[in-house]
């Protein structure tokens, strides 16, 4: 009886966003945690269900947008690894900070001191790094060595006008052994070493998520959201005027549900269930 | 002419400091940057003056304590270098982090995972390391590696109650090869991964500066603390009663002088200067 009415509740509150859903066009995925596990061998595992689910998206006739914070390969590489792993995705479906990076460096000139995964430096590849005039700082993995912070630590703080950008914010990301220090740690490392405030190009920057929208071409209140943290994902596009739903994969944790700040429009056990709920409610 | 008003204001300025020693029974001093410039191939030189000024404080009368956030080595191993380079000093005249952080643990029963330098780790032979309950954070250097840092996050993320202990919070120092991340930069990448707050054991603590007064015997206001940072000398010594000046040596930077938030009781050319000033204020 008390399973009965627990289920009953589930019910009633998935029908209750679900409601809201009506003018929805275009969809936004965060991968990392939302499509597919990271790291081990084959350099991740589909997440049940999500191969299928992006399938669905694209048959509904909705827009379809990837939005990630991803930056340890370009966006070239990771995509092959996503096609490997069975999803339908190309590269220029995707949004991803290296290239909305290098669009706000060329336009400032400003010459970066790179902080970042080897296999991401082919994306800066066009850009003069002589003479640095600013840092940028991605998710460079065991590249952030002792070493290597102290170097872009000395080009900060010997700048007159200290410059600080970060492909991202994240705290922490979940790989298949464990979890694993993100870019943001040491964005704080660095902000606090030099009394600078870093400029972040990523979710859950407003500027980014505006961009994936506008290749989009829908407007806010036609988005949503879906992804795995709380803060970076749904936080962010909220802020931006779009729904977004929270899954329960990926970094999900079950106290992100009473974040103190963030509630997402709803929860969802994974992707799959999501886009069941948001493609049934389109043919009604 | 500008030149004779300027040296004019300075010994005016300087005089000024100096009215205002009286009652001094004591002298605590910072070692790096103030007794020495540490880094190369000797482990260091000492700068010009140091010696002799601290054989003249042991001559006067004064009682004289070393206070240190330093964390690259045991107490003793630190302090037999200091005397290779000929400095008059003993293991039980130095206040340092680690053995402070020891008591602290036994006190709560804490077994520390340690991220520290490999040359510190003997300070804490005597504690149970098994199934850690806590993180201890120490100037690591090298050791500050992605690995690391990531395996004392899994640690601390992983308990029900997270404590993270900081053998200091300095921001960066200088080595004669240049400046060097410090353990605070670490320790609020921490804070940010884990969100929480770490306990700094160390200056710029106020339960630090009092050990070293009480080992000394003397009341906050019958000491004066001689430093080269400006936050964590000058502005905890004064947060605890004591006079404090700023050597201009070590990490000293002209805009230190116009800090916004600490002001030093005076400042000095170097360790040399402040000494002979203090010393010839206790004859008259």
């Amino acid at each position: 009886m008390l399973q009965l009415q627990a289920a009953g509740r589930a019910v009633r509150a998935m029908a209750e966003w679900a409601k809201q859903l009506a003018g929805i066009k275009g969809v936004v995925l965060d991968i990392s945690g939302v499509l597919y596990d990271g790291g081990g061998e084959g350099g991740g595992v589909p997440i049940p269900g999500s191969i299928e689910a992006v399938e669905k998206i694209k048959a509904s006739g909705l827009k379809l947008r990837f939005c990630t914070n991803e930056t340890q390969a370009t966006r070239g590489k990771f995509v092959a690894k996503l096609q490997r792993l069975g999803f339908n995705i190309l590269v220029n479906e995707v949004t991803a900070p290296a290239p909305a990076a290098c669009r706000i460096l060329k336009e400032r000139n400003l010459r970066p001191h790179l902080l970042i995964h080897d296999d991401l430096v082919p994306e800066f590849d066009q850009l003069d790094k002589a003479n640095p005039n600013c840092v940028v700082i991605g998710d460079a993995a065991d590249n952030f060595s002792y070493k290597n912070l102290n170097e872009a630590f000395r080009v900060l703080i010997g700048l007159e006008n200290p410059i600080l950008i970060s492909l991202g914010r994240g705290r922490y990301y979940k790989e298949t052994d464990g979890l694993k220090l993100d870019v943001g740690v040491y964005m704080k490392a660095l902000e606090y070493a030099c009394d600078v405030q870093a400029e972040v190009v990523g979710k859950p920057a407003k500027m980014f998520f505006q961009s994936a929208l506008a290749e989009m071409e829908v407007e806010p209140q036609q988005a949503i959201m879906i992804g795995d943290d709380i803060v970076n994902d749904v936080g962010g596009a909220q802020q931006c005027g779009m729904r977004a739903l929270q899954v329960r994969t990926g970094k999900y944790r079950p106290c992100d549900e009473q974040h103190p700040e963030v509630k997402a429009d709803g929860y969802v056990n994974n992707l799959a269930e999501a886009v069941d709920i948001i493609v049934k409610q389109l043919h009604k």
